[in-house]
């Protein structure tokens, strides 16, 4: 095995914490075994951009690895869930990219894009969505299952004296008349638009108008109709050499300018994503399915995500456990009192949670068993070919020379920050590293 | 005379002004005499948008009332300026476009535009300056006495890495070469642009490698190189129903995002444009410039600002007669103590005074006589004919059913605001009625 950086005092807090708590997740793991050809109880959530790739290229050590993953039949030794913040594209389209890059098979049910919990919020599939982004937003809205879909190109034909910012837009000889279109219900914000101004003037219009905006603009409809944001990160890393701009940016500038005309906070009926935990929560029914897949009979005990980004990859991993570990005190201090034993998130996922027991695809679970269900603890994996490099921890000389997630809280308005969860529980220097370290750690070291 | 509005308490707020002042502006007109063919001392500002036309359609009662204010000859008849929040364009075209619509000659002498007073930065007018914004951005920079300058798509060109939001922007098949370009000293935001993710994110890498967006950004270098806005609008009235997002919107934007990466707040070295007071000092410089080509040898004592906005035209107004009486009570006790009598703007200002002192273009005016020659005082009148309607006002009976100007304080975020200055002197019908009462004011009924 190559060399091991533990990141600061990492690996002390994450043996405190399963100290206190009532689950030991590594110190439980089966160091003493080798489950050479016997299922595993893990299963490993992958992140994609600074993993596995930099921007169109790939990273060597990620066909390394994949190649150790699969067996001489190409299956998988254990659950595989690929888990990615990007939107804007279908997951078919990301898993044919991924198989070509890795020589490995990647079916679209092991692709995570930060919409696919959308999937899970059936009590919007039948209402009239607006819908943001750029791309292909309708196809992708229908495939997550909305049936009623309206485009903000459809909304500036149907009302087209409403986005004026450019010039070029602007009536010229004599007014458009207005078509009108049916009410919306509720506005989806999949990723990064073009042409934000536009954007940003419809979506005010309709949360100002309840759905529609021919209407008068009337602040008091407040709260107003749902608003479910999908990836928040705020920077990435493309070509360019300092951070470029993501979606978490366009909500930066929606959520200050609903303020600045209403004078009330933006409200997100969901936050989907990483770092948040409902896309843990789906990443862990996929893992489940894949575990089924494979014919394992065992539940999956533990996971492992191995991320670039400590903002997104590492502090979700970590809220996510947190979540796991708080479930399980709560089921044995319920059960020590006779009652149900129901799981809540932790308040820093700041997420809904009342969508996601719902289901319309068969992979929600219900309330009752969810605790049953639920693994034991959630590894944090830092890799150094993303966001994060070695040359940044290793220039502490002048650190506030360069802008990094560290410093300064790039994460979303509504994550009340907790440094505690931008802790690894290993640092390594890149996938292959990582894969090598989770099957040592479980006793089962790859050939 | 026609029906005359006194708006709440605002003529006795504005009697009391007077009172505690060293100056009487209204009280002290000569509303006994009648300078039928004399200069009065008296000059008018006029703002456009809401009070001349709306959208593109002219108010009848602007047409009418300009046939009064011309004597026989075309020559006005007192001095006339047309102070406009609008940007984006050049003084001539609109000079041209109010000739048409007034049937009075107005020359570009006469028109002053939000970026007007940049012609007085002439610290910046060798500098290498980025201009934002849409139409003849590097025109109207030019024609202000800018020498250097480089535009958001020049940038584009020169670092092709930059703006990646639009995945069609994306390099496709090979990473284009960085040509790069002379490091950048200044950014001017004319007013708003198109495609706001573009500007938003190469202004913000402009700021964080002080103005080499080739270098790493580093948020210590603060604060950031020189920003002067123009136009802080943040709301206008077009054909639609609800107001649209204008520039002050965009700065909204801007503000955060910077903040969000930087932890620090983005500061103005000048906010010009209503309601600033550098604007209005600049308009005072124009009226006494149109006071000498009508051959006047007596001072312009009093001003009137004629607007629709309570909160651009109204408050600015306001703001600038509070000025006045500042810089007079300060001038009568620095005399009394054998000072200079320097004058300084009020703190609500939140603009760079420093520049308005020199000029490029024979308008400064030293430091030393400028007491001397500023207006006793300046009057707001409100139109009901645009932004601010009679409707409004007297539909009080569930006023939060609709978004104004009034309710929510729609201001910079560098304007401290003061509720008094939304008071203007008198509330009219339209900007005929507004002219009457001016003369009417001073004791010479227009014929």
């Amino acid at each position: 095995m190559q060399r091991l950086k533990l990141w600061k005092g990492g690996w002390q807090l994450l043996k405190s914490t399963f100290e206190r708590g009532s689950v030991q997740v590594n110190t439980s793991a089966p160091s003493s075994r080798a489950y050479s050809q016997a299922p595993s109880g893990f299963g490993l959530l992958f992140d994609i951009d600074g993993v596995l790739v930099r921007g169109r290229t790939p990273i060597p050590a990620a066909k390394q690895c994949f190649k150790k993953l699969v067996d001489h039949n190409g299956k998988y030794k254990v659950p595989v869930v690929f888990v990615t913040n990007a939107g804007n594209c279908m997951r078919q389209t990301k898993a044919e990219h991924l198989s070509e890059l890795l020589e490995a098979e990647v079916t679209p049910d092991q692709v995570m894009l930060s919409h696919s919990p959308l999937r899970m919020f059936s009590q919007f599939h039948k209402k009239c969505v607006l819908v943001s982004g750029q791309g292909p937003v309708e196809e992708v809205a229908h495939n997550l299952g909305f049936e009623d879909v309206v485009t903000i190109e459809m909304l500036r034909e149907a009302y087209p004296l409403l986005d004026v910012v450019d010039h070029d837009r602007r009536p010229k000889d004599k007014i458009p008349p207005t078509k009108g279109l049916r009410k919306i219900d509720a506005v989806i914000l999949f990723g990064e638009p073009v042409r934000w101004e536009t954007n940003l003037q419809l979506i005010v219009d309709v949360l100002l108008t309840s759905g529609s905006p021919d209407n008068n603009w009337d602040s008091v409809q407040y709260p107003h109709l749902p608003v479910l944001a999908c990836n928040m990160d705020l920077l990435w890393m493309a070509e360019a050499k300092n951070p470029r701009f993501g979606h978490g940016m366009f909500l930066v500038c929606l959520e200050n300018l609903y303020k600045k005309v209403t004078g009330h906070d933006l409200k997100y009926e969901a936050l989907i994503g990483k770092p948040s935990v409902v896309t843990y929560n789906y990443a862990e029914l996929l893992i489940k399915q894949q575990a089924e897949k494979l014919g394992w009979t065992t539940p999956v005990k533990r996971l492992y995500a191995i991320g670039d980004n400590p903002m997104a990859d590492i502090y979700g991993a970590n809220l996510y456990n947190r979540y796991l570990q708080t479930a399980h005190r709560t089921k044995v201090q319920l059960k020590a009192k006779g009652g149900t034993g129901a799981v809540e998130a932790p308040s820093e996922s700041a997420v809904s949670h009342t969508s996601s027991s719902s289901s319309s695809s068969g992979l929600g679970r219900s309330a009752g068993d969810a605790e049953d269900e639920l693994p034991d603890g959630c590894s944090s994996i830092l890799v150094c070919t993303g966001v994060y490099s070695k040359e940044q921890e290793e220039l502490p000389s002048d650190p506030s020379e360069t802008v990094t997630e560290q410093r300064i809280f790039h994460g979303h308005r509504d994550f009340r920050f907790d440094p505690n969860l931008l802790q690894p529980s290993f640092v390594v220097d890149d996938v292959k590293e990582a894969v090598e370290l989770v099957f040592q750690q479980e006793g089962w070291p790859l050939e």
